[in-house]
């Protein structure tokens, strides 16, 4: 009879929920996907007592990438990261381990040398017990087919190497099956099966379905549309725009999107040939961040707030807001907006707050119509395709006799707190309805003037999720935009939304906190380990990442380092941040990790509101040595 | 200042609703994409007006395909067509008709041909007062850049033939922008703008986010499976899907899905190596189709019966169920099923009725426990992933003393009833949950041995819907599943199901709902003048179907007639089919037709069920004749 197994990708959910749905349908056996295992709270060695209790045996880890064929210098560090990776494999005693062919455009086409490091990689493995399918990815630099990576195998002639076979990778390509026979059962180390519709992945596709209206795309029309126009064309610019995501939206809200499209195309035109639109005026800043807070949150709120160092400094004269502060970062506490808990608001620091409304206007945002009692400030609001307000402001203004803060009574000083080192609102990360992300991120960046980032896709738990960055040029106001890759078919709770605040030390802040009885999200073991594993980084400052739950990312110019608060209601956090060098990301990479993280049960968040917020010690950590 | 212009494929909803958020949104004009026109109640002269009183300019008719370079028997039809779409442009009011560059393998690389009968084209443009614009598509079989379009346009030298740039074709394919100066103005007929992300489409999308469980794609894994096997493989066969959808639904649901996979892969396999599945028993049509239906939409549901043909025969001993039957069919209308409203059961008649179910557990079909009055038949039930019941029986039982229609009482016969001349359940069409298509595809396939056909994508007035058809290898059991291609976010109502009833004389079922008081669903006038340019058909047959609403398709050997009855309760309606020749399909290119008259306003629902159905003359039909 043969065996069934099923890999933990395939499944949605932790990697408890994966194991337990395997069990249940019946499958013998899983592959373990490594972020799965990043992601778990569950040490390798736990992983294989839960796995093991629920009759499973797990059969594979995978996967294992860019391994071979590379420059020399660079086998040792290779090697050293497998060494790693065995401790994990014997930890889930899983005995085989997936290594896919080198993907990396620096891979050597050289099937001699492949075959010399992948020996040298058996050797190792077959020390530890462990043994390797090679994998020949469609899209593998140099080795594509699986029948090249047999000949590599052959080659090396060693027990401990042979190969996997995955239907995917040879189907897709339409490789002939013929050579399978030649291959001996006791190099069939693996064998995944995956079916795929027959996709036409062509322009034609391209066209049908993922069009998007000027700005929302990656096309230069600015250029095109002014070789058009210098050539004395005289019709109308007509939009014509397939996109599945449009076609089932509110027809008026696109026909106003694709005009904006078309006034912002116009305006990065020469002069004279757009309508009159008011340029962006340069950004400072945020004013502050408007939180909607339900009542039964409003104590979790004040005391995260406070940990975090805020103490609330003043009082709206009319509205149930209060303003809450550490230095010069601004958050209001709203206990009785109308709208859905969360952001309600953001305020932007604009040199000309008027200019920046009234190029909203041109711009088809609808402007918010507010209460307002006499002598408070006329601050102009307008409506975000997302719900949120945005606020265009100037906080330090002078002689200016309108500015937002003179509506709030000052709270006397309750005692000198000491900072934790907040310096400024870093970025606002916000949900986006399914329908109207390409809308939101053309909105925030045509009204405020930000240039957009690339998109990402990142796994969470329950689905992939699209994330967008957009910027002011000099950095000092950051949007993040999110959005699942694609709905469900009924109602979903609404999005987590975040503000992120920079400091200078990120060890500090999550001392104080801690100190304030407020400790962070938990991130597991798994993820320090797996960057000791991937990264040169110091022992010593992997080892109080791991103790503050800080998290680690890296460009070649600069690091980042960050970690996050529990969820107060049902859908705010916060983030901390530090930024070394010239990095100007967002640690994407590791939001995966942190929505894993954040769908752990209840309890935690309540371990980690607990007066003593001190990390308890892993109890066991097998798999870390040797 | 530029002129701006948005096609109405952007914008979802009606043509009436599209062209109401194009002005809103301040647009000067609007392109007409013929799929909006055909679906629309208004005539072209109505639009014209509608778009006039809304300060809209109809710029553009489109597309009109596939024209040039073709044999020249073919021109001669090829010029019919167009001069039943200058009409429309006539009565439109919109001097240009864009002409896509064709895309038949038919069509001969010859510019000096493509020159020749485009000069015709623009000599019967000419005599019209049309101008055609002619545009390069990206994937246009011998003229996919704009700069060979450019040439050909030249080469006509025809005041009434100019180009249509469009962005995406031109800038997708990344052809130098350079010879748009070197196109005079007064050619450039037409701009078109759309962005797009720079997706690349390769293996490595397609692996990462549309792998399937086997027998949900395309790839034949039996013979890879098998290779596998005979290669002497001992280790297990390890599902790896990478799959969107699948990361967002249900983990336990998809592991079962998983297994279902791996056990009807394994069946398939040579024997021995399968684990046991009792094989399908071979299927002779629907035994019954159980309607449920809420109480207010009892007498509405019983009306529409009534005008069908169907009668009451029976009423079930101990339930609210009664049989409805008109020679074979047979139908039960539920007044009091738990679940929601529409089509709560479907029942195959099965040659093995136990084989059936015992088939059905061992490929982990949920049994459905049933409540069941002593005396009354033991019918075996599974639950479908949609949450259809599927009852396997055999009405014809003769000794069989478990028969279904014995829990029936008969009622005394009402009367002759005329026959309307139905015949049987000729398919079943059921809304899938989004998340649960691939699910529902195979389950039907494996549990009842039936065989998929191509799925398909069809354009739905509020986005986009997929479309799959399974049926028995005889015809004798055809279902048809759909689904959004993409979900919302916000909970959607469920999707219309229908029964699809065949017949052998289209138009006698017709006329007798009629004078039985139920007219068919309203079938727009601008329907019959499309196929009467796209088809060479008999005018009288084209009459005749435009008085019934009756819709056409055809293939190489064979015809379908079919029309649709108003929708009853919320989501069910009827479809009456007729098939000619060895037609196999449903007739997929008028579902958008169809899914558009659904859209028309709830007093055409009122009108159809007026006693007098007769059909009232158009009152204008401008742009038919010439």
């Amino acid at each position: 009879m043969v065996r069934t197994g099923i890999a933990t990708v395939c499944l949605s959910g932790t990697l408890e929920d994966k194991l337990a749905a395997a069990a249940q349908a019946g499958f013998d056996g899983v592959e373990v996907f490594e972020p799965d295992l990043i992601g778990s709270p569950l040490s390798p060695s736990e992983i294989r007592i839960l796995a093991a209790e629920l009759g499973l045996s797990i059969d594979l880890y995978q996967p294992f990438r860019d391994f071979e064929s590379v420059p020399n210098d660079q086998l040792e560090r290779n090697l050293r990261r497998a060494e790693a990776k065995f401790d994990v494999v014997e930890a889930l005693g899983a005995e085989t381990m997936l290594v896919c062919s080198n993907v990396s455009d620096d891979a050597i086409d050289d099937d001699g040398l492949a075959a010399q490091q992948l020996h040298a990689l058996a050797d190792r493995a077959a020390e530890r017990g462990v043994r390797i399918a090679y994998e020949a990815l469609a899209w593998g630099r140099h080795v594509s087919q699986y029948d090249h990576a047999w000949r590599i195998v052959q080659a090396v002639d060693h027990p401990a190497l042979g190969i996997c076979l995955d239907s995917f990778h040879i189907l897709s390509r339409g490789t002939s099956l013929a050579a399978i026979a030649d291959i001996p059962a006791d190099k069939l180390f693996f064998v995944q099966l995956a079916d795929a519709p027959h996709l036409v992945m062509d322009v034609l596709q391209w066209s049908r379905h993922y069009r998007s209206f000027p700005g929302q795309g990656g096309f230069d029309l600015a250029d095109f549309t002014a070789r058009v126009l210098d050539a004395g064309y005289a019709g109308p610019l007509s939009l014509e725009v397939f996109n599945d995501v449009f076609r089932q939206a509110d027809p008026r809200r696109m026909a106003i999107d694709a005009m904006r499209s078309l006034l912002t195309l116009q305006e990065s035109l020469q002069a004279g040939r757009s309508r009159h639109l008011p340029p962006p005026a340069s950004l400072h800043g945020y004013a502050f961040v408007e939180l909607a807070v339900e009542p039964s949150s409003v104590g979790e709120t004040q005391r995260l707030m406070h940990a975090m160092g805020f103490v609330q400094a003043a009082q709206h004269r009319s509205k149930p807001v209060a303003l809450w502060q550490h230095r010069g970062v601004r958050m209001l506490l709203n206990a009785g907006a109308p709208g859905a808990p969360g952001i309600a608001a953001i305020a932007v620091e604009s040199a000309d707050a008027d200019r920046s409304a009234e190029r909203a206007q041109a711009l088809l945002a609808p402007v918010l119509s507010r209460q307002r009692s006499p002598g408070e400030a006329d601050l102009s609001a307008i409506a975000a395709p997302d719900g949120t307000s945005v606020f265009f402001c100037r906080t330090d203004t002078g002689s200016d006799t309108r500015g937002w803060l003179q509506d709030f009574d000052p709270l006397a000083p309750i005692g000198r707190s000491a900072s934790t080192g907040l310096i400024r609102i870093d970025h606002v990360a916000l949900a986006q309805p399914f329908d109207y992300f390409d809308e939101a991120a053309l909105f925030y960046r045509s009204l405020l003037g930000l240039e957009p980032r690339e998109s990402l896709e990142l796994a969470a738990p329950d689905g992939l999720v699209r994330s967008r960055a957009v910027s002011a040029p000099n950095g000092s106001v950051r949007l993040v935009l999110t959005v699942p890759v694609l709905a469900h078919d009924a109602a979903q709770p609404a999005g987590l939304q975040h503000v992120a605040i920079a400091c200078g030390d990120i060890f500090l802040v999550a001392q104080r906190m801690r100190e304030r009885g407020v400790g962070p999200l938990s991130i597991p073991d798994n993820y320090y380990d797996d960057l000791a594993a991937r990264l040169d980084l110091e022992p010593d400052l992997i080892e109080v990442m791991r103790e503050h739950y800080v998290l680690y990312d890296r460009t070649p110019g600069g690091e980042f380092l960050h970690f996050y608060t529990p969820i107060v209601g049902d859908r705010l956090f916060f983030e901390v941040v530090e930024r070394r060098g010239d990095y100007d990301g967002y640690g994407a990479a590791n939001a995966p990790i942190r929505m894993t993280a954040q769908r752990a049960p209840a309890m935690a968040k309540e371990a980690a509101f607990a007066q003593q917020g001190a990390r308890a010690k892993p109890a066991e950590r097998e798999g870390d040595g040797g």
